[in-house]
C-alpha cells in the first residue's frame, strides 16, 4: 500500500489531493470558526441586550428572568444535543484528538454526528453564559472535518468520493487530523503559528518535517479565511458581530523595559500561578470522577446536571454584581460611560446615571469581552480590588464545576479568565512596587494559569503573543510559563493527560516506565497464541475470527510448504474478512499464489473508516465452503517487526512507540521451538496490564 | 547507563545539571552573539568612517586604498585562522550541525579550536565586507559551546569537570547541541521562538516534547542576555555599536489590508523568487565543487582564493557606486542628508553637498544596515531602479562565489540582501498597481529567496516576523514562503542538504528510498562478519580491533556456555578497550560473571568525547596475556535491536532511522545456521553503498 509502488500519474494525483485536502480543511475550519463566533456574538449579544434594556427600565426581576431563561434554554439545547445524539462531543475534545493521534481508534471520536453536535453544542453552550471556551471544541471540530474529508465523506449519508481511497491508511489519516487540529487552534485564536506549534507540542505523537509544512499551509489558509470574513463584517453585515468577535486582545504595553523588581514580581506570579494551576487540575479530576458517576445514569440525569449548573451560573453572574459598589464615570469619558448597547466596559447595572458597576462589566458580558477588559492597559483604577477578587474566585470555582457536564466545553477560556483576574489582582496589589501595567499583569497571570494547567510552553507562548500582537513581551511570557510549568509539574500531570488517563484510553507514553527495564518481552505476552498456517481451512479462520477480538494473527508456514515450521508474517483481521468475502477457496491444501489478488481491487484492502469495511456478519460462507482451504500468503505482511523474547521490555516499548506499531511479534531466541512466542499490542504495554502480571513492580513505581 | 537505574540523589543532580547547562549555553551563546555584533560594528564602522572621511576630503584613491586594505587584512586574518587552525570552521556550519544531530560523528566539527576560529573568523570575515552572514556561524558556535559544556570542557586544555560525566552519551549530547543550535539562531536574529522552530525544522533529526521545552528555555535566556546588553549599550558604552547593532528591522507597515492584485503580485514574487533561489543553490553547488578542488591544494592556496575574492568584493563595492547618479536630498530632511558619520541612509560619496549617492548608501555600509535600508518603508523614491538592479545582480553573484572560501560564512544575509533588493525592485516596478509598501515588498522578496534556497517554512516565517516585529504581515509572508518553496522544490534540494551530500556525510533521510522496498536486509550486508564468543582470547580481540575499524561486534555464546551457538548481544569497541585496559583476564576459558565490573567505575564505560577515551595505542598487553581469556558477557548489550534477514530493507531503514541506531543485527530466519547473518550500520543504508551492490536499481531511481 505504499505510494512509491504507484505510477507517476497516481503519485501526482496523490500529492495534488493531499494539498487540496489541506486547503479544504483550512477553508472548512476557518468557515466553521467564523460561523461559531458570529453565532455566539449574535445570540449572546441579543440575550445581553434584552436583559440590559430591562435593567435600564429598572425591571430587575424581569431582567433576571430573561437572562436566566435564555441561558437555561440554550443550555438545555446544548445538553440535549450532547446527551442524545453524540455523547462523544461532550468536553474539550483535545484529549480525544491527542489519543487518536497516539494511535487509539476510540469509538465515534471523529464521527459526523460528533462534528455536528460539537459545532452547535459549542455555540449554544458558550452563548448560554457557561464558563467554557470554544477553543477545545474548535480543535475537535477541525479534527472531525479533517477526518470526514479524509474518509471521503460518510458512508452512512452516501457522500463518498471514490478518489479519496488513497487516504485510507493510518498515516495519511493521522497527518490530515494533525492538520485539522492545528487549523482548529488557528481558527479559535487567530494564531496560525501557534496552531502549528500546538499540533506539534500537544497533539501529535509522531512528527515529520513534511507535516510541519502542510500544517503550516492549513493554518495559513485559516488565517486568510478569517481575515476575509472580518473584512466582510467590518461593513456591518454581521449583526451584533462588531469589534467584539474573534478574540484579538490588544494589550499594547508601551512599557518594554523592566527592572529587577518587575522580574521578581513576575517570578512570584508564576510560582503562585503554577500552584493554582495544578490545584485546578486536581479539582477538575475530582469533579470529573464525580460527574462520570452521575452521567452514567442516563441522558435525562445529564441534562438535569446541566440545568443545575446553568441556574447556578446565572445566579452568580446576575447576583454577585449587586455586592459591588457603583463607581463614578471618569471625567474624560463623555459618551462611553455608562455603556448603552452591546459593547463597552462600563455597564450601568443598578447604578445611578454617570456611574457604572465594574463587576457587572465583567460578569454580564461574553467571556471574550471580559478577557479583553481585563487585559486592557492604562486602566489601573477601573476595577476595585474586591471586584477582581470576587471575579477570580467565582471563575475559578465555576470553571472547575462546569467542565465535565454534557456540553462541549473548552478549558482555555475559563483558565484565562481566572488567570487574568488573578494577574490583575496581583498587579493592583503590588501597585507602585512594579512599573508594569496591570493589563500586562493580567496577561502574565493568564499565562501562569495556562502553564500550570496545560503544561505547554512554546505553543502557549506563541498563541498568547499572536493574541495580543506584541512580540516585545516575549521574554516575560516565556519566563512566567517556564516558572509556572516547573512548579506545577512537581504536583501532578497536565490536565489533558489526566483526562486521557481518566477516560481509560491506552495512551502510549514516549518514555518507557522504569520497571520495564527489569522485564523482557516474553514476560508480558499473555493469553493463548492464535496463529494460522500459510494455507488455512476456511472454517478455522471463521471460527477464530468469531471467538477472538484480535486484529492481527501470525501466519506460520508448516510442512509441506517449508522444511520446518517458520514464521511467514502477520495477517490483519480486516484483510482476512475481505479475502473470505472474495471466496477464492480451494478444495485442496495448495498455494494459489498471488494470482488471486488480481480479482480484488487493490483498494479493497485499504483501511476503511470507523464503522465501515467488511463485517463478520456480512460474510455468507456455506457449509461446504467451511471445509475448503484458502491461501493466506498473498495477503500476509511478510516483514512484520519482531523482537527476540529476551529483548528488554523497555526497548521493545520504545520500538513500538517510535515506529507507531499496532502489533509486535515476539520470536524465540533458541531454535527448536515454535517459531513465534507471542504478539504484543498496545494494551500489553499499559502499566495496568504489566503490573497486573507482575504486581511486585508496583511499589517500585 | 540509563538514568532510571540511578538513585534519587543522582537523578536530582542530573536534572539540575541539565537545566544548569541549558542556562549556561544560553548565557554563553548570548554573550558570544553580543560580542560578535559589537566587534563587527566597531571594526567595520571604524573602517567605513576612515574611508568616508577621506572621501569627504576628495582623496578618492587613498579612500579606496584604505577601504580595500582594511578588507584585505581582515580577510587574510580570517582565512589564516581557518586554513591553519581549524579547517572545519569554514562555511556555514549548519550542514555540519545538522549531520551531527542525525548521528554523524564527523571529525573536529565541534572541537574547541573550531569554536575559537568560528567566533573570530566570523568577526573578521563579516568586518572584511564579504557578502557573508554571521547567522550560520552563530548556529555552529552555539552548538560548539553546547558540546564543550556537555563534555565538561576539553581534555586537551585540562578543563574537565568530573560531575559532567552524566552527559557522556549520545542522547544527552544531542539534546544539548540542539539547544545550542537554537540558541545560535536566537542570538543571531534575536528571534527566540524562531530559534526553537529552526532547531526543530532544520537541525534536529529526533525530537521529543521535553526537548522543546528545554530549547525554549535556552533561547529565552539568550533573549534576556541580549536585551540586557543592548540596554547597557544604549548608554553609549559600546563605541560605534549604536542603533545599528543586532539586527531588528522595523518595517512597520501600517498597511495591513491588501486586495486581490496585491496577492497576485505576491504570488508572482514568490514564483520568481523560488526560481532564483533554486538557481542560487545550483550555482552554489557548482562553485563549491570547483572551490573544493582548489582548496585541496593547501592552506596558502586557500588564502590566495580568499584574497582574490576580497579584492573583487572591494572593487565592486567601491567601484559600482560611481555608476550611479547623484540625487538631491529630499527637502524635508534637514541635517540627516547627506549623512555625516557612521549611520544613516544618505551617503555623500562623490556627490555635491546636499546630494547623495543611493548605491553607495547600500554598498558602503555593513550588510545589516543595507538590509535595514532596503526594508525601510515610506521611502519609495529613495532608490533608483538602476541602483536596485545593480545591487541585486552584484549581491547575487558575489554571494554565490563567496560561499565556499575558507572563512566562516553564513548564507542567510547574502540571500536576504539579494532577495530584499529583488523584492524592492519588483515593488518599484509594479508601482501603482499594488498598494503595498516597497519596504514590505523587500521583506517579501527576501522571504521568497530564503524559501527558495533553504526550503524552511515555519521557522523562516517566525524568524522574519520576529526580525520585523510585525505580526500582521504573517499571512503574506506565509504565502510567499509556500509558493517559493513549492516552486524551488521542483528543481533541486535545499542548500543545506546539498552541502551535506557534497561533503559526503552519511546523512540518513527520513524516508526510505523506493528501491529499498525490493531488497531485504540480508541483501546489503557486506564484508566478512567478525564476531566474538562470550569468553574470548585476548589476543583475538586485540588482533580484530587492530585489523578492522568496526565499532560494534556481535557476541555469540558457544558450547560449553550454551547448548547451541546463540546470539548473546552486541559489544562496542570502546567498551572492549576499557575492558582490556582493566586487565581482568583469566587463564582458563571460564565466565567470571559481572563481579569484574566492580573494579570499574560505572562512568568508565560512558561515551567519551571526540578524540578522548581509551585508544588502542594506550593498551599495554604483555605477550603471556595474549593467550589468556576475558569474559565479554558483563559488557555486552544483551538487547540489541535485530531484524530477520528477510525483513524488507525499507522497513529496516525506517527502524534504524527512527530509533537512532548505530548497529542493527541481522538474524537468520531458519534455524540451524550461524545465529547471526550480519550487522548493518549507517553506511549500509547509503544509496551509494546499496547501488554499488545492486547497480540494476540505479535506473529505477
Amino acid at each position: 500500500q505504499d505510494w512509491r509502488s504507484r505510477t507517476k500519474v497516481e503519485i501526482f494525483q496523490y500529492v495534488v489531493l493531499k494539498w487540496t485536502l489541506a486547503l479544504l480543511i483550512g477553508l472548512g475550519t476557518g468557515f466553521v470558526g467564523f460561523f461559531n463566533n458570529l453565532a455566539v456574538e449574535n445570540i449572546a449579544g441579543f440575550k445581553l441586550l434584552l436583559s440590559n434594556n430591562l435593567m435600564l427600565e429598572d425591571k430587575y426581576y424581569q431582567a433576571f428572568a430573561v437572562y436566566a431563561g435564555c441561558n437555561l434554554v440554550l443550555a438545555i439545547a446544548a445538553a440535549a444535543l450532547c446527551a442524545y445524539i453524540a455523547p462523544a462531543a461532550a468536553g474539550s475534545g483535545i484529549p480525544e484528538v491527542k489519543a487518536y493521534l497516539n494511535g487509539v481508534d476510540a469509538h465515534a471520536i471523529l464521527a459526523p454526528s460528533t462534528l455536528f453536535v460539537k459545532i452547535f453544542g459549542s455555540i449554544f453552550g458558550v452563548s448560554a453564559g457557561f464558563v467554557v471556551g470554544k477553543e477545545g471544541p474548535m480543535v475537535h471540530t477541525g479534527a472531525c472535518i479533517a477526518s470526514l474529508l479524509g474518509q471521503g465523506g460518510s458512508h452512512k449519508y452516501h457522500l463518498t468520493w471514490r478518489w479519496l481511497r488513497y487516504f485510507k491508511n493510518d498515516r495519511d489519516r493521522r497527518d490530515l487530523i494533525t492538520c485539522g487540529a492545528a487549523a482548529g487552534v488557528a481558527a479559535a485564536f487567530r494564531a496560525p503559528v501557534g496552531g502549528v506549534l500546538f499540533a506539534l507540542e500537544e497533539a501529535a505523537s509522531w512528527w515529520r518535517s513534511a507535516l510541519l509544512w502542510r500544517t503550516f499551509f492549513t493554518t495559513a489558509v485559516v488565517a486568510v479565511v478569517l481575515r476575509a470574513f472580518i473584512e466582510f463584517c467590518r461593513g456591518g453585515n454581521c449583526g451584533l458581530f462588531g469589534k467584539g468577535g474573534l478574540i484579538m486582545f490588544d494589550v499594547n504595553s508601551a512599557m518594554a523595559v523592566y527592572s529587577t523588581p518587575d522580574l521578581l514580581a513576575v517570578i512570584f506570579l508564576g510560582i503562585i500561578g503554577g500552584i493554582f494551576g495544578s490545584l485546578y487540575n486536581y479539582f477538575v479530576d475530582k469533579v470529573l470522577r464525580t460527574y462520570s458517576i452521575v452521567n452514567e445514569k442516563g441522558p435525562s440525569i445529564k441534562i438535569l446536571l446541566v440545568i443545575t449548573i446553568s441556574l447556578l451560573t446565572s445566579c452568580c453572574f446576575y447576583g454577585l454584581p449587586w455586592l459591588s459598589s457603583c463607581t463614578h464615570c471618569p471625567d474624560y469619558l463623555k459618551d462611553q460611560c455608562p455603556t448603552i448597547g452591546r459593547s463597552g466596559n462600563y455597564k450601568n447595572f443598578q447604578c445611578q446615571p454617570r456611574h457604572y458597576n465594574d463587576l457587572a462589566s465583567l460578569f454580564l458580558n461574553t467571556n471574550d469581552d471580559a478577557i479583553r477588559y481585563l487585559f486592557s492597559s492604562g486602566t489601573e483604577k477601573e476595577f476595585h480590588l474586591s471586584t477582581l477578587l470576587i471575579f477570580f474566585v467565582t471563575m475559578y470555582c465555576l470553571g472547575i464545576i462546569t467542565y465535565g457536564i454534557a456540553i462541549p466545553s473548552g478549558l482555555f477560556i475559563p483558565v484565562i479568565l481566572a488567570g487574568a483576574s488573578y494577574g490583575r489582582l496581583v498587579g493592583t496589589l503590588l501597585g507602585s512596587l512594579s512599573n508594569l501595567d496591570v493589563g500586562l499583569f493580567a496577561l502574565l497571570g493568564a499565562a501562569s494559569f495556562l502553564g500550570g494547567t496545560m503544561r505547554m510552553t512554546v505553543s502557549l507562548c506563541v498563541i498568547l503573543l499572536e493574541l495580543t500582537n506584541d512580540l516585545l513581551m516575549l521574554p516575560l511570557v516565556m519566563l512566567v510559563l517556564l516558572v509556572s510549568k516547573s512548579v506545577a509539574d512537581c504536583f501532578n500531570k497536565g490536565v489533558y493527560d489526566q483526562i486521557v488517563t481518566l477516560k481509560g484510553l491506552p495512551y502510549l507514553e514516549t518514555h518507557a516506565e522504569p520497571y520495564m527495564r527489569h522485564l523482557v518481552a516474553s514476560d508480558v505476552v499473555s493469553g493463548p497464541l492464535i496463529s494460522f498456517s500459510g494455507v488455512e481451512k476456511v472454517g478455522n479462520i471463521l471460527h477464530t475470527l468469531k471467538m477472538t477480538k484480535h486484529n492481527g494473527f501470525p501466519v506460520i508456514d508448516e510442512p509441506p510448504f517449508s522444511a520446518a515450521p517458520e514464521l511467514y508474517g502477520l495477517v490483519l483481521r480486516s484483510h482476512l474478512l475481505v479475502l473470505l468475502k472474495g471466496k477464492k477457496f480451494t478444495k485442496q491444501r495448495v498455494m494459489t499464489g498471488s494470482d488471486i489478488l488480481r480479482t480484488f481491487n487493490a483498494f479493497d484492502f485499504a483501511k476503511a473508516g470507523s464503522g465501515k469495511g467488511v463485517k463478520l456478519e456480512d460474510l455468507d460462507i456455506k457449509e461446504e465452503e467451511m471445509e475448503m482451504y484458502v491461501d493466506l500468503h498473498p495477503i500476509t505482511n511478510t516483514s512484520p517487526y519482531t523482537v527476540v523474547e529476551t529483548m528488554s521490555l523497555a526497548k521493545a516499548a520504545v520500538l513500538f512507540r517510535e515506529l507507531g506499531l499496532r502489533h509486535l511479534l515476539v520470536v524465540p531466541k533458541t531454535p527448536g521451538r515454535p517459531p513465534i512466542v507471542g504478539i504484543l499490542t498496545r494494551h500489553d504495554f499499559m502499566p495496568e496490564h504489566i503490573l497486573g502480571i507482575h504486581p511486585h513492580f508496583g511499589h517500585h513505581k
